[in-house]
């Protein structure tokens, strides 16, 4: 997807040029994991001309496999992206509908083919908020990963601007969360995509009650039971300059806390949960250690809201140099 | 419509940030008119997002109407634009399906309204060709013109990439055209909109036969009696850094021709014919002569080719004084 | 009024090009209206060069009516304008002498004619800093006003830099705020144009001593009858990157308080004091309720705070957001 | 003199930014006589705020010493430059009223201080047109530079904008020439600052009649004796981006001619014929050959049009090769 | 190798920052061979730091394998590159030694491994110029290619800059090329590499005399019995913009001659005789017929002249669209 | 030094261009002391190519003395900087190897000559870590110095990066601290070039301890007896952004402490302890009090911080406004 974004601060209405990124869930998740040198492949459909190959060259760059990208239909999906400062929040306009994504047709890909060497398989559900036909596909790809013994992530991801084709998260993403292994989301989340409420945070004020997390996830695990665990992202929206950034594990029976960031000066948050998400599955498969995997996760994470654009371009060391606690900033020198 | 181009020579490939212009072949004529003072309006319609406004916006500065064009819709069109150099051409890759101009329908807009107090009605070959219900319309438009009396001018336009809605533009342009008081196009248009073809002219290689085009003229004029003047630019394509630049009208009984301008260091040729069409119009309520308007028409536009984007931001003194033989480009101090 | 500023924090000896932005304090004031849909003419003379017409298409464009805009005279004012960081703070350098605007004479403009058909009249006290001529105008101006029985508000806005054409602000002001109905200033302004001083504040220490704006106000209403408000900003500077902002209304009776926006990460405070009056004055005719014209107000240049360029670029909807309590700068999406 | 232009081709309208740059006739000159290892002076005057120590550093840096620059006054003089491309002409905005140098009184300078160990004193047009004081220092300097024995050198530099403070060039200029042992100019020069007129040229068009040379350069002797040598520089501007480049000059017996030099992709033409005066004394003072001087200033000022602002940044080394015959310009590797 | 340049013709002294290209011989046919699906490796190496990762990542980006690029030594090879105009040369200031490729010693590589199931070897060489064990690595390179039966090719590419480890290119170039079986240059590559002279030219003023190159290629190839066919790339260089491009095969009987483009508004000459090797191999693989391999190798790198940075970002149908004569430049729309 | 940095907060491998700056500890302090009108020499070697022509050009806008600065060399020293965000440090990657400087030898420079005027010499740890000869010349430098009776200071300046010439900080730096008069430094660099520890510090966690400088502080004077006072820079790192900074004299007797600046918003500290170190020389030399002297050093350190580049482009003025406590950064207007 292709993002355009005013130069530093500036609105729509004050911009001479966009800056260009690629990125959007899942691509940034398998950036991620290339970058922790984990093999990666990315399926999607990118217009046959100059802005989708820009696309595809970039991911190839990352070290991210492209081979089952199609390429054909209209248009890329485009997102028109403002930064906020302080009380101002950030705005997003999508440009997604008619895109060559979200035209994909069950029959354009093979699952089969394409996971046969897969260890693990991720959807974001923006997939399915794009089109029905999107929905379909995702949905084939989980079940075909399910039957191939693939563990099987899903990141809730609810964008209420992005369900338009008819049938609502509620409506559509309970099927799709029921085959999964390991659910994450924030609260919003699991209330409009699974009907699961929290009880006492308010997410619109930034103020977030972390004892409730434990009920959410617990509710999860009972309404989908092949989920094995809920991982959940916290976000204290101080401003749209300063967050406070942790994440936590429902494991079934206890609940795994990570220590908290304070990000107070953001450059780009855009792509947060995503790198999240990357850190979380390189540190299952690196670690076998739910602590540990969150603590990178969170740290890669809490990174990435220092980083432009879209993509969490770190290394695994920088990651663990913070993860051991080198909180201070000082220059590497 | 919203055009997004890399900077100076770079390829998409290339471009880390896009340079925003707003443009389009209508929205380029109204600009040029406002710039020569004469009152004029335009008529589209844009999403009501901060896209859409910042276009607004940026045509009301130059003292565009906009009392009647409307918000709504998805998305606006947008198209891509890579400068060529040399032998290089330049590049434009479309992305206007689902425009919220494209989904205008004909109760959106009361012609008999907005035509009240008009004096010319102009509209290009593009508007028909973007979607059937645009077509529609702007054959009801041109309706209404004539039965207030109003002139009609039309600019053919011919874009290969942009007729896809199932009709092509020999099957539709031709009535339309039928109901123009002053028609303007170059071969390929003559050819593709209303099947009239040159006889001598190598378009693709660039070279031109100025013999040939009172009898395209001719053959227009009697295939749509109700025109009374074909205009034809003629642009000699040496390289795309370097075009040479006239014009003709053939008025029913005599080819006006206009002197050639060398147009060596081209800066941007988008928006050339618009800007043509701009100058002509004015020229001909103005002067109220065909070859002044001519004169006119052909200045204002081989000085569109040295500016940035699509509008052409030139004064009537600075158009005069090209006209008046000032071709050397001393600085003015 | 032409502002130009090195990019980002580059000092005015490390720039190489200077970012171009219009504004001035009834301009930023006028801009905020008509941002707010509210029809808004904006008086004052650029002259006839592309500069002063790249202004006037600027306003044009945000929809601020420039009918009785003079064109004429040398020069544009101009104010260089570097962007202070911590304890750094922002300069200015002022080259507005000889401008257009100060050049007005008082036979060049018919208040009568402009103000006709007027609810609301708004000048700053920069207006009469700037020459005596302009001084004349202006109280010709309110003068009339008072006459036809428009409203009269006046920003007190003391530069010190700027009276140079012999009087001071203390021989002039105070016949001009004589005639006004609203007032608004800081405790400087109140000092130095009025006479007026505070008791235990510390501006140049950006300590604020809250209980003594009542004072302030009372004296001042004392002092011109005719006043009915008296709006006071108040802006505590912690660093040149973080303030807290908040307002005051006396209206002769009570002291009306905003809330305190803490804004720690300040984009551009430039125009801060005139987006406040823009809010207030919408608030006053929208709300006609003090409280909430207040809490517009504040939150409105809460918001300025945060954009690039003299400017509020902001809607109703996002000021609305805001004075509803959502703080958290969350992504829109 | 502080020059603000838009990047690239960009017209004054669609600026976003100006790009920054300091020079201006004197300095120019001075500037490339630095680049080739000549001990220079520039005596000026700028305001004692930030902008005015840019400049200054940046002529210290060049090498340029600034002993004698004053600080004082209250602006600095800015001119907006905007670049034209083939037919459209390249625009000056000025905005000099009022500069610090303009308000340069006599008493500020002691000349027979600042001449004492001067070998070489230069002066443009441009400073007797900004002002009546600068009239009558420069006047000063060139007595003093007379009674102290040292060359004095004239471009004269005709501006019609600038002459605006109640005498025109022809009333002051000619008793300064008078007191010049070389002059330098161009037809239109000859003609508004000493009234001799061309015969068969026609500036306007471009087009220049080499043989009319000779009969101008002739007149400027005959009519002041002190004068040794009267150069021309030759432009014909075949457009806004090619210009031929020559030079010639008369030494009371002989037409001395340059070769001429296509220019066929300007990069900034302005400061050209200050290059080729730096150029000038540069080969007179070291080779000690008309002919040698004469094809060192075409060649440097050659050069110059392809260098960006108002500085001619070549080393002698650049210049010779150029002299030499290498037009090809190879990469050198 | 990292190129860094002023942006569009500033001089070095001017740029406030460098663009940032990666590029150098052999890496630049690699991206061309990539770009026309032509499977492809670059052996190198490059510091283990995040320049080194990034100049890996573009080259990945284009479809380059990088298997055997290694990772290590202290630098990245540098060089500045100042754009020239018209009779001013484009500049370059190398920092290479030192480099991370430099110092790659023998033992680094297995040529048997890396070269076992390759087709084609093409070396440049810069590669020996840059220190005695690149030119001993490379020499090792090419007797492994013969051994394997892999036809090599060889680009002379002389630098009087880089030959600075003790030895000079004929004293190491011969037995390099000797076991070539094409070999391409220009006449000065073949008067400094194999002290082989042409003629009648003179390369320094820029005119060729087509004549003399089939001498200097018969030459080549009595001396050099294994070489199958000379290619030499001629350009005349007009100015520093426009150059006139073509080339010719000498293959042993005949001398095949390309067309000349005019290449009169040159973006960036760099890269130049890269490309049309990496044209020329294309051909000689896909047309396995040297005049349309010519004919593709002279298109495709007229088209790199415009293109910015090193590398050729054309398609296959963009160069045969050239070949086919469609020089107009004309926009595809 | 040329120090080479990504815009903004980008990543080295997101940049497409590296800003320019010229830099390095002595030049940072020669800068430094030109900026408060102390006239001033720097002493090291360039290139003669146009990369070192830039540098020498900026020093000397600045007012540095450029007399004995060297030219020749095959290299500038280079290092690629990267702005950190939040926990995310700043990065350098040095590429000073083989830079002209490094290869200085002791008989290019004549200390005698250079110091014959001095009255200060001032060195870091840099010189003597970037090469045996570097370290040589500087011993033999502050020799003279000693000799002829001049002050010596000295910026420990330990970076575990470039110590890589054979011989380590602490087999070096001790000869060299014990003829200095002043030192400065944090704990990291007493540890690393002196062997003495500080004992409850914990510098990469950012906490500092500030009861023990008096004791490392003693040390340093025991051991070294010449040195006079010992500087120590207090930053405690809270984040990449904010950074608490102070520092102490140990004057042998007593600990003198600045106040604490808390910079909470930083632009560029790169720089930071030699603008310390520039203040501090102008207050010992200008105040002759070490008290006054350290909040000079401090307030001007604190405003570096806030400034783009390694020079501390600060006036007197705008130091003394902030020892005097006007830490608010209000607008000066």
């Amino acid at each position: 997807m292709l993002r355009l974004s005013p130069a530093g601060y500036k609105r729509f209405g004050q911009a001479g040029s966009f800056e260009i990124n690629f990125g959007g869930g899942e691509a940034n998740v398998a950036v991620s994991l290339a970058n922790y040198n984990i093999p990666v492949e990315f399926v999607s459909r990118v217009p046959k001309n100059d802005i989708g190959e820009s696309c595809i060259r970039q991911l190839n760059g990352f070290g991210v496999n492209t081979t089952h990208l199609l390429r054909g239909g209209e248009r890329i999906g485009i997102y028109f992206a403002e930064k906020g400062a302080v009380a101002r929040p950030s705005k997003v306009i999508y440009d997604r509908a008619y895109s060559a994504f979200s035209e994909l047709k069950p029959d354009m890909l093979d699952w089969n083919e394409i996971l046969e060497d897969a260890e693990w398989f991720h959807w974001s559900g923006i997939t399915p908020a794009v089109s029905e036909s999107t929905a379909q596909i995702c949905l084939e790809a989980i079940k075909t990963a399910n039957r191939l013994g693939i563990t099987v992530s899903c990141d809730l991801n609810y964008r209420k601007k992005l369900w338009k084709w008819g049938k609502q998260a509620i409506d559509v993403m309970p099927e799709m969360v029921a085959n999964c292994d390991l659910v994450m989301g924030n609260e919003e989340d699991a209330q409009m995509c699974l009907g699961i409420e929290p009880e006492n945070s308010n997410v619109a004020k930034g103020q977030i009650d972390s004892d409730d997390y434990s009920l959410v996830s617990q509710k999860i695990m009972e309404q989908f039971p092949r989920v094995k665990k809920v991982i959940t992202t916290l976000r204290e929206s101080v401003s749209a300059n300063h967050n406070n950034w942790s994440g936590v594990i429902w494991d079934g029976s206890q609940l795994i806390k990570s220590k908290t960031y304070a990000i107070t000066h953001i450059v780009d948050r855009v792509g947060g949960g995503d790198s999240f998400m990357g850190g979380l599955i390189y540190g299952m498969l690196h670690f076998g250690d739910d602590k540990k995997a969150l603590d990178f996760a969170v740290a890669a994470s809490a990174l990435k809201h220092t980083i432009e654009g879209d993509f969490n371009m770190v290394t695994i060391d920088e990651v663990m140099s913070l993860v051991g606690g080198n909180v201070s900033g000082r220059v590497d020198r």
